[in-house]
Parts: C-alpha cells; structure tokens; sequence
C-alpha cells in the first residue's frame, strides 16, 4: 500500500526504535515525514540527528516535546525553560535540516498540578507566563510553540489544559507564527465544542500540527498507553479531518500512538499498519 | 464528631449495604439525608422501601439513576424510557416519604456511545430527544431530571455528556424545575470553564444537586472506581464549594464515592470518615 503523502510518522509510535531505525523504517516504508523525540536524538547528538535527518531526505513536522511550565519560581522551574530554549534549538536545527514542507513545531505539554497543590488556576497562569518567556526566544529561532491539550484524564498530573478552546485561549496573547496548538483527536474528540475550536483555531492561524490515533475502553491500567491504531475505536476521523481540512490545514498530519502492544511489535510491522489504518480513515477525507 | 447538617450519603459510598443497613448506619452517624439507588430500593420493592426510608427520619436528596438515552429508536430504547418513567415514580415516592426537606431529583447519565456507532453528535441528540419525550412524566411528577456530566473519560462508554456547559444547553429547552444539572466535582473540577458554568447553572436555576468527592491519580485499573474521600486528592473544594454556594444554592450536598477498597470497610467506618472528610473539607466555605 502507497503511504498518504501527507503522513508523518511520530516517533513514540515506535517507541523502542532508536533514531537510526525510526528514520529507516519510515523511509523504507514509502512515507515521507516524521515527527522526533528529544530523547533518541540527544542519545545520538543533536549535529548527528540533523545529519541523519537530512541523509534520510524525510520532512520534519514536530517535535517533541516541551513545556511542564506549571512549577513555581524557583530553580526546578528556571532549569525546566532553559531546557525548553534548548528545545527550541533542536527544532530549528532539526526542521532546517528535514526535506522542503517540513516545520519547526515544538509539541508544548503544560505539566500538571505541582506536588501537594490544588490550585489549578495559579498552574495554568504559569502556563501563560513561560510562554510569555519562551516567545521571543521561539520567534528569533523561527520555531512554533504547539500547545497540545491533554485529555481531562491527565488535567491533574500530566496537563492542566484540557481543551483545545483552553489551549487558544492561552495563545491569543501571542503571534499565530510562534504560539500554536497541537490538534491531537484523542485528547480533543470528546470535546462538545470541538468542532467549533477547530474552526476557530484555523481562523486564528493556529493550528500548528494535527495529530490523530484513535479512542478505544475499556482503558488499559495504564492509561497513558490507551492509544490506538485510526479504525479500532470511536473516533470519527471523517468529520475531525474534514474539520481541520475546511480551515485551510494543508501540512503533514502526525500518527502518535503509545501503546505497549504496538510497541511491543516490530516497527516495520507498525509503520505498515499505521499506513493502512490512515489510508482507509484519515486520506478519504483530505481532499 | 457532628455531622453537617447538609451532608448526604448517597447509598453508593456504601455499596454493599442494603437498604436497611445503609439507612440505618447514616442515621445512627447523625447524618441527616440519604441519596438512594435503585436496585436496593426495588430489592425490597417500593412500598417497603418509602415506609423504610419514613422510618428512618432522614431526608431523600436524590435517586440514581436514570439515563441511558442513546440508543437509537427501537424495542431496547422504549424499554429504556419505560425504565425511566418507573424511576421517576420511585423518586416522586421516596421523595414525598423523606423528611422535610427532601428533594425530588432523579440522577441522569446519559449513556454512552452504541455498540459500533461513532456518531457522538446522534448520540447526543438522541439524549435530548429522551428528554423531550419524559419531560411531561416528569414535571406530572413533579420530579426534576438532573442530567449529570461525567468525566470525558468516560465520553465514550458511558455518558456522551461531558461538561456541565453542556448539560446546561442541553436542559435549555426545558422549565428549570423539569431538567436541570448534577454539579459533581469529580467530574468538572479540571473543565476551565467550570465557574462560570457553575454561575451559569446557578442563574438559570438548575443546580439539582449538588456532589462531592475528590481525584486522585494514578487512576485504579478500573476508571469507574477511582473516586477518593474529599480532601485525599486534588481537587479544590474550597473554590467550587463557594462557587455553588454564591449561586445561592442551600440543599444537600451528597457524597458518592466509587472505590473498590472504601467499599471493603464496614458501612459505619466509611460513614464516619465521609463526615470528616466533608466537615474540613467542604463545611468550611458553605456559610
């Protein structure tokens, strides 16, 4: 089967491959981008990923991933933003070194409420204060802040903003070019105002990547691994994708599955499942 | 310790109890209202039920629960409001033989998305549909159908009705008295919108009810089962609590609390320690 030339592979899909492997997989597999994490590219070096990014001829479309803004003042928080402008230089360097279409998005998770606090409201004005400290950094690197939000079920340790109207309330007081959201249907599908954010995110300018997987219960223990293939759960991709195609959205669109089964697999043999699941259920309505 | 005059224990937080037991060990606690379930009402039939409930001296706060509204048209959805219109006999029942002060509310959940369906917009639709159809039962009744908004997490197996903003448009096209909404913080406490729908459902006078009990993570293996005691987890009781009580609302607050090793201790142990839990954590801010 022809990958959708419009999709990326994001590397925590195949979570166990190192760079090397996630880039030959994907390459191999006929699909022309993919979307990297700071993790097996700092294993190697950033000069040696770049390298390896721009020998594989894939485009670049995010990566991943910044942010865990909600810590109050104090070193944890200061060493956390000087990680993030080290972020932001891997994906600049990173974006520049990938085939021409690729994008300089940093994927943001806000970070959950700090240990012992119960005040949701003070860790989401953090939230709004580091990027209001990233910002200019972002925009002299060229990079797009994506601010994801994170399903509700993460809203207390992992991402206190929960929806993506949360997440455009959070940009607005920035440029579309350097603060975005990240339009990832697990975490958004739910949403009553779904369709209408991404509507509204598309007028604003800022829909910096979209990522899709699919929604499936009963939810594993874990359910940071509830993830799935496109098809196998309750995700209507038609009317999401198509959603996002009437905005204007004409980039790369990101598969990003965690899901200890499929990591469990060989990554040739999820790459070519991840090509078939878009095919039948994100490609039919890109056009 | 003294019970809260307001506290109200719904049966759930005490699920292997009986009818009997369950009244009896709220009452002997000095606690004054009871939320009642349906299976342990209809184990002992109606009518021994509503002479157990006038026995006991305690006021009725609600009935759970009625709902179940998206399936489409055909034998198992008319069954499904059948069930419904016996509900709100019972509530009608058990409300006019609790004692003064007792509240005729029925406890909706909406239900989830059908067998193979991902359709959640016709599922929703199909929920107002139910109303429209038991609205007039209900108001002969003088019975008021809270219309309860779970976690999203539960977005696709059991309520298609996520946020209380949502609830509230839903209730729109009915008298107040007839539809209103179930506040549990369990379920909205991380919705960024979640005081002013607070304010809103106040405003539009349909707070039906009024539940506590707190979140904590990791969530259990089972989601359905990881609600905590208030003041065990991160949410703010503080601020919801002044928000529902600035809205004017002056009935009980129940706690219903869905937790497999709470369920384990003996019925008087958690009766207690709900009364505790709710004297530091939510007595505080209802003056």
């Amino acid at each position: 089967m022809t990958a959708d030339p419009r999709l990326s592979i994001n590397q925590a899909t195949i979570k166990y491959a190192d760079l090397a492997t996630a880039l030959r997989v994907t390459a191999d597999a006929g699909v022309r981008s993919i979307g990297l994490w700071r993790e097996p590219v700092n294993e190697v070096g950033l000069d040696t990923a770049v390298k390896m990014l721009a020998d594989s001829g894939l485009r670049f479309s995010t990566h991943c991933r910044g942010g865990f803004f909600t810590l109050p003042e104090g070193p944890e928080r200061r060493a956390s933003l000087d990680d993030n402008r080290r972020a932001i230089d891997e994906t600049a360097a990173l974006a520049a070194a990938g085939a021409e279409g690729s994008t300089a998005v940093l994927v943001l998770v806000a970070g959950g409420l700090p240990e012992g606090s119960r005040d949701l409201v003070g860790a989401r004005s953090r939230v709004h204060d580091a990027l209001t400290e990233l910002a200019p950094y972002a925009q002299d690197a060229g990079v797009t802040l994506a601010i994801e939000p994170l399903h509700p079920m993460f809203g207390s340790d992992r991402c206190v903003v929960s929806t993506l109207g949360q997440a455009l309330d959070l940009a607005a007081d920035f440029d579309p070019s350097v603060v975005g959201a990240a339009v990832d249907t697990f975490h958004i599908w739910w949403d009553p105002q779904v369709y209408e954010q991404i509507a509204r995110a598309g007028r604003e300018g800022r829909i910096a990547t979209y990522q899709v997987c699919d929604w499936k219960t009963p939810l594993p223990a874990d359910v940071l691994l509830s993830r799935h293939y496109m098809g196998d759960g309750v995700i209507d991709f038609a009317s999401l994708t198509r959603a996002v195609v009437e905005t204007g959205y004409d980039r790369d669109i990101e598969v990003e599955i965690f899901n200890a089964d499929i990591w469990a697999d060989a990554p040739e043999t999820v790459v070519a499942r991840t090509v078939e699941s878009f095919a039948t259920t994100v490609s039919p309505h890109l056009s």
